[in-house]
C-alpha cells in the first residue's frame, strides 16, 4: 500500500476536471464536517475545479462538537472558498419531537441526520447548478459505515477509492491542517464516539487487511499467514458482505429476461 | 408489448419472495401515495409475503391533495394491512421556512419531499427490520421522472421493469380500485398538475417508443417508418440520456487501474 502522493493527487484531480468537464457542471458543493476525508475532497476539489467554483457547507446538529465547527472552518479558509452553515436541528427534531419512538436507537438517530445532509447538499446542488462531491473513503465504504442514501450519496467521490490510512497520508501531502488529521475519526454523534470504538477494528490494522484481501487478493491461508486472526478475518468479511446492498442500486424485479 | 398478466404476477411475486428469503427478511414497508403504482407494489407485496408482513405509510405534505389519503386508505382496506400516517409536513417546512430562498422552484420543492418520504420509510425499516419495497415504474426512471435518493430509493423493487402502460393492465388485473387506474397520474405537488402535462408527453406513446427502441431495439429509421417523429425519438433520447445519473451509482475516482 505505499503510493506516491504526488500521483494520486493529479489522479484524483483529473478525474475531477474529467468528469466535471463530461457532465458539463464545473460547480461543486460539499459538505464538510471537520473530518479530514472532507477536508482532503475539499482540497482536491478547489485544486481540481478552482477556489472560486467551490462552495463549503457545514451541516451541525444541536450535539454537534463546537470542534467540528472550528475544524470546518480552517479547511474553509485555508482553501480560501465560500461557505454556509445550515443546521440540521430543526428538519431532524421536526421528525424525532413529532414521530419517532421514544426509544430510537443512535444509530436511527444518526441515519436520520446523515440524510438530512444529503437533502440539504441536493437542493443546493440544485439552486447552484453545481455537483455534490462525495466525502467517503473506501474503507468505510467496504465495511458499511455510511448510511445509504446519507453521506453515501453524491454524484462523484474523488476519495472513495483511498483507504483511510491513505487519506491521512494524502491529508498530510496536500496540506490538510494537522490536528484535523491527527485527531480520532467520529461520526460525531455524541461526545467520545469513535468509528475505531464503534466498529470494533483500528483503521491501520483494517486497512491493510482489505488491501491485501481485496485489492491483492490475497488467500485466508497466507493472510493467517501475514498475522491476521481467522476471527479477524471472518469479522471483517461479514462486515463487507453485510454491507453490499449499501454499494449497490436497488434489485429489480426483471420480467425481460 | 403484449404480456400476460398471469405470468407477470407470478413472476414479480416470486421474485418478492425469493428477495426477501435471501437477504432473510421477510417483512416489508412501502410507501403509499394514492397512485397506481403504490397500489399494484403493495398489491404485490402482499400477495407475496402475506398483509401480516406489510406495512403501508401514508406520508401527506399539506398542499397533498384530499383524494390522495382516501384513495391510499382504499389501496389499504383491499389488501387488510397495518398503515401509519406521517405528514411530512413538519419536516420539509423547517427547511423551507428556515433556510429555503423564497424563489425555490416547485421542482426544488417536490425534491425535498420525496426524499423526506425516504427518511420516513428508512427510518421504519430500520425501526421494524422491515424492507423498503420500491413503487417507481420503468417510464419514469428512464424518463428520469424521479428524485435520486428519494422516490427511487428502495431495498427491492417489483415493479420496476413495468412500464405505465402495462402498470395500468397489471393494476386491472389483480384487482386496483378502478378510480385509481382511471384517475391521471400526478406527483401531487400542486393543484392540477399531471405527469403527462408536465413531461410533455403521453405515456401509451412514450411507452411504446421506449419499448420499441430501447427493448426491441429497433432503429431510428425503422421507429420513423412506424410513425413517431424524429423530433419526439430525439426528445425521449435526451430525457433518457440527460437522466442516466439517475439510474448509477455515484462515479468514484480510481487508483487501482
Amino acid at each position: 500500500m505505499n503510493f506516491d502522493m504526488n500521483s494520486i493527487e493529479n489522479i484524483l484531480t483529473g478525474f475531477l476536471r474529467n468528469e466535471t468537464n463530461r457532465i458539463g457542471i464545473k460547480k461543486a458543493v460539499i459538505g464538510i464536517s471537520g473530518g479530514v476525508d472532507s477536508a482532503v475532497s475539499t482540497f482536491l476539489t478547489v485544486k481540481a475545479l478552482g477556489k472560486e467554483n467551490v462552495l463549503g457547507v457545514m451541516m451541525p446538529y444541536k450535539t454537534s462538537s463546537k470542534n467540528s465547527i472550528t475544524d470546518s472552518q480552517k479547511v474553509i479558509n485555508a482553501v480560501g472558498i465560500n461557505s454556509q452553515k445550515i443546521e440540521i436541528t430543526p428538519m431532524v427534531d421536526a421528525y424525532l419531537d413529532n414521530y419517532a419512538d421514544k426509544k430510537i436507537s443512535s444509530k436511527r438517530k444518526g441515519n436520520i441526520m446523515a440524510r438530512m445532509r444529503m437533502i440539504v447538499l441536493y437542493d443546493l446542488s440544485a439552486k447552484e447548478n453545481a455537483l455534490v462531491i462525495g466525502t467517503g473513503n473506501k474503507t468505510e465504504a467496504m465495511l458499511g459505515y455510511t448510511t445509504i442514501y446519507g453521506d453515501n450519496a453524491c454524484a462523484i467521490n474523488p476519495i472513495g477509492d483511498l483507504y483511510k490510512t491513505q487519506i491521512w497520508e494524502l491529508a498530510r501531502y496536500i496540506g490538510v491542517p494537522e490536528n484535523i488529521i491527527n485527531k480520532a475519526p467520529s461520526a460525531d454523534l455524541w461526545d467520545g464516539q469513535t468509528d475505531e470504538g464503534e466498529m470494533g477494528i483500528k483503521y491501520k490494522e483494517v486497512d491493510n487487511l482489505l488491501y491485501h484481501k481485496y485489492d491483492e487478493k490475497l488467500s485466508d491461508s497466507e493472510l493467517i499467514r501475514r498475522g491476521f486472526s481467522k476471527e479477524y478475518i471472518e469479522m471483517v468479511d461479514s462486515m463487507v458482505s453485510g454491507s453490499k446492498f449499501k454499494r449497490m442500486l436497488p434489485i429489480v424485479g426483471r420480467i425481460y429476461e
